[in-house]
């Protein structure tokens, strides 16, 4: 049972079956189509060779298929998380030098690491702590930044920078130096990914074929982009009219890489490690369960730590970069009809047999073709209508999205995510700490009690009944105690008050400390504190503390109860 | 009226009268006296000499009494807050240094400055994420520090450190040097505290002397123990066996000190400063409140910050320490009769007066009889029953309690306070992330619904009811869409979920956007969503969204009526 949970593949391989092979066999292809260009293209976007992407589509689609739960995630390279590797990785070394492979593959390796170690400590929650509007706002502008950095290759010209100001900026130095066949091959795949996108679609329902169909082969229009560039490269020569090329890329399968074990190079990416780890985490596991509901599975969120961990590993420990599972590339093995994970292990023996025999062939592919692919996927990363619905639904949300937006277009991508996830902390804690309390009456002839604002209610000068609208924990005990005093010394008559609890799921040491010093306080000014309506767990916990002892009044079971002892009158008609 | 909230003094001068003075004077006598034997104390324990006790006793009460709202709040130097000022200044200056006083009065101003910031802006809800266990721990673990940092001065020996371990070891490394009339000193003025803490008061009592006069007159045993080891100093110059007096005290009162404008050491003492400011302020307005409530009086903890932060600015600027409310000063100032600030000021005068005569006789002081005073009245802030009594009550708040004494004790102030912070903060993130959730159930034969785990409740195979104890933010949204679908992959014959919502507060964009995938997930595999007991503000929020458009069921104002109309029976009897 135990074994069955840890190695996913237990549970759907003893019953796979002819049917269930067909889907993954033809799933497979279409993803291996898809994934050749977007592996080299996310290579380079993370300013790694080519190959290193290949690398990471072979070994962590296995060890995918063994431990993770999702059924149709496809894993590998995605966009989001190769920019990030770019920004971890530009402090350290030049892009194209031995010491950034090495960064890629130590980030890689510590990912699958933290991966791991926070699945087997079911530290998945720690993820929720990346709120929607937060992630929305960070994989929308990333998707800015990505499509603005790979400007230069359509241009033809050197460009550097972390940030659109500084790629901006750097784009504008280098303008004279545009190389016209660069930007003819460049800008003639980006109008016909555009197209094909739009246009195709249509077009092949049009000749007849199944709209399932005609929508798979509209996702693979970039393998089209990628045949023809590269085949005009060859035949033109292209590479000496300046237009860069992949270029060469070592034959056969990755081999075994040790990762550098310099403790000061891990602590420094520690940081980006974790960062990479939770986005990507946060990205697979959403895509995985929109589409394991679809066809009513689940996913089991701290296995897919394992499973994303030793995927990372594996890609870590065969020269490969940082991955995860990808948004549409999962929906496109999905719609094809992958049936269980195996369908991942069959793209990376596709990818394998690429790495093995199309290499020569990839060495003429133009930087400018991977170029428009990356620009073409990460503009549907943009969600502007998000952005509105969220800035109509709540302020707070809104503000902590536009922080992570600001940060990560303006500054890094790193500092937008902390300080998304950090503002949307603080703006949660701000928010309990000033809980809703209203002073409620009795709707008359009832036993129902509500907000005198609201409603029109009797009341008792002597009786004040104070409704919390939240769990009490230091955050608002002070608070508490601030509004209870207010009240008091507003209302000289007052000899009782009642605080109405139906609202209040927790009550913590502080805010013991806080109903201690509130009793004290209102015996001091001659008042007496009751209560009404503790929930069961509450008091549970309360009766193990002196509180009880020391309550100037009573705790009653209902409000009503309590009316009716303290005010004298109240019976019902 | 804002200049009368702004300026308190215009709150309470205008009716001033001969009752209310004379209890301000006679309250202002005996904390005079209490309070130069602490002022000396405190400036030694913060490394600093001890005149600069005094100074930070003459300006910075005058201005509390003008902006600050408590009526009997004792404000000087305290015990914890020199602590954490010696804490600060160590790594920065050999205690002694012209840099190392000009580093307290920067952390002074600094601190002066971010409480005055604080208040202006409303910020003093921030120190509410101090709980209660963590500064009762902080306080308590501060006590022993403090203590064991008094013991060289008792032995008569040199000893350097920030924590226990630190101290120990260096205690256990210089105690061959022990000086015996230092030992002889110390401890006796020790023993004569620790007597009179006891003992006195019954004596006096004993005596015929009315029982709070005797209290009072017990707690101006320090100035006793003062002034007889000073003139045993004087009469035996001690000086020449050994012991260590407080020396040269210039003599006359504070002038303007200019602090450093250095960016750098602004920078590194930013932090310390900020956790000074707030450790204060939490103090300073829990005795406060304590004391203001005795009377039906309130305090304003806004206006308390800038009270307490124009004080910390007077005492920078006239060449003093960090200062806040003392809690043991702040008791004697109440129990003494004080009415007003105005004691607070007369206090002042009192100890300037100190400042102008007193110095040639302070020179003669024995620091041990002032680290005897330290020892005796930190003793009282270790508070071993507040441990126990949290350990019983929550684990969580112990957790963070014990972290915050450890991390004291073991490294650093600094380092205690935060861990604490965090942890409490991280602890109760983690359990607001994991809401209760209860599958429901009709109790037979009325309109109420119960946990199926407790209550024997009529069930129905193809609706489940779902109660979520919480509200709904970014950390549990994602909780909330496993646990539905846990429940609708474990129960493949269901139709409808209802989610009974009856202490859901708050539903953010991320739980909006969780819904929302939960209504799709659910429609997917075949099962409607529907709503029960939504509350008026959330509803009116869920009205400005989409979510209610698309969803699969219906939203019912009743779980009752919910049941009715799923079910197809219900009726009452």
């Amino acid at each position: 049972m135990k074994l069955r949970r840890c190695i996913p593949l237990l549970q759907w391989a003893p019953g796979y079956n002819k049917a269930q092979a067909t889907g993954d066999l033809v799933a497979a292809v279409i993803v291996t189509v898809m994934l050749i260009p977007q592996s080299l293209a996310y290579a380079l976007l993370a300013g790694l060779p080519a190959h290193v992407g290949l690398y990471a589509s072979i070994l962590p689609l296995m060890l995918y298929a063994l431990f993770g739960t999702s059924r149709t995630l496809s894993v590998g390279p995605v966009a989001v998380v190769s920019l990030m590797t770019a920004a971890a990785l530009a402090p350290l070394a030049q892009a194209g030098t031995a010491e950034y492979l090495a960064g890629a593959v130590l980030l890689a390796v510590m990912s699958g690491l933290m991966l791991t170690v926070m699945g087997i400590l079911k530290l998945g929650f720690l993820a929720n702590f990346l709120s929607h509007p937060v992630i929305s706002g960070f994989i929308s502008a990333s998707g800015l930044v990505i499509a603005a950095s790979q400007l230069k290759h359509l241009l033809g010209v050197e460009a550097n920078g972390q940030n659109l100001l500084q790629i901006c900026h750097s784009l504008l130095g280098s303008i004279h130096q545009i190389n016209l066949p660069t930007l003819a091959i460049g800008t003639g795949a980006l109008l016909f990914l555009l197209w094909s996108r739009s246009c195709l679609k249509p077009l092949l329902g049009g000749l007849g074929l199944a709209p399932g169909f005609a929508d798979l082969l509209t996702k693979t229009a970039p393998i089209l982009a990628v045949l023809v560039t590269t085949l005009l490269a060859w035949l033109f020569n292209l590479q000496e009219q300046g237009v860069r090329l992949v270029g060469h890329v070592p034959s056969g399968l990755p081999t075994f890489t040790m990762p550098q074990l310099n403790a000061g190079l891990w602590s420094q990416l520690a940081v980006s490690a974790l960062l990479i780890s939770v986005v990507g985490f946060v990205e697979s596991v959403s895509v995985g369960q929109t589409l394991a509901a679809k066809r009513r599975q689940r996913i089991d969120p701290d296995q897919e730590l394992i499973g994303l961990g030793a995927a990372n590993l594996g890609s870590g420990l065969s020269g490969g970069m940082p991955v995860t599972g990808g948004f549409s590339r999962s929906v496109v093995n999905f719609d094809a009809g992958a049936q269980t994970p195996a369908a991942g292990a069959y793209a990376a023996v596709g990818i394998a047999l690429a790495t093995l025999f199309l290499t020569p062939a990839i060495a003429w592919l133009p930087q400018a073709t991977l170029a428009a692919t990356i620009i073409v996927a990460v503009l549907t990363l943009i969600d502007l209508p998000a952005l509105l619905r969220t800035c109509r639904y709540a302020r707070s949300d809104f503000g902590a999205m536009l922080a992570t937006i600001l940060l990560t277009l303006l500054h890094s991508v790193e500092a937008g995510i902390i300080a998304g996830v950090g503002l949307s902390i603080g703006l949660f804690l701000y928010r309990t700490s000033r809980p809703h309390c209203a002073v409620v009456g009795r709707v008359p002839g009832t036993e129902h009690f509500r907000n005198v604002l609201r409603h029109e209610v009797e009341l008792c000068p002597k009786v004040t009944f104070l409704r919390v609208d939240e769990s009490l924990y230091f955050a608002n005990a002070r608070f508490l105690e601030e509004t209870v005093m207010d009240l008091v010394t507003r209302e000289p008559e007052l000899t009782d008050l009642v605080l109405v609890c139906p609202a209040v799921n927790l009550v913590d040491a502080s805010a013991l400390e806080s109903l201690e010093a509130i009793n004290e306080r209102l015996r001091d000014a001659g008042v007496r504190l009751h209560f009404s309506e503790i929930k069961g767990p509450v008091m549970d916990r309360l009766k193990r503390t002196e509180l009880l002892d020391h309550l100037g009044g009573q705790v009653f079971l209902s409000t009503f109860s309590a009316w009716q002892a303290l005010t004298g009158h109240g019976k019902l008609p």
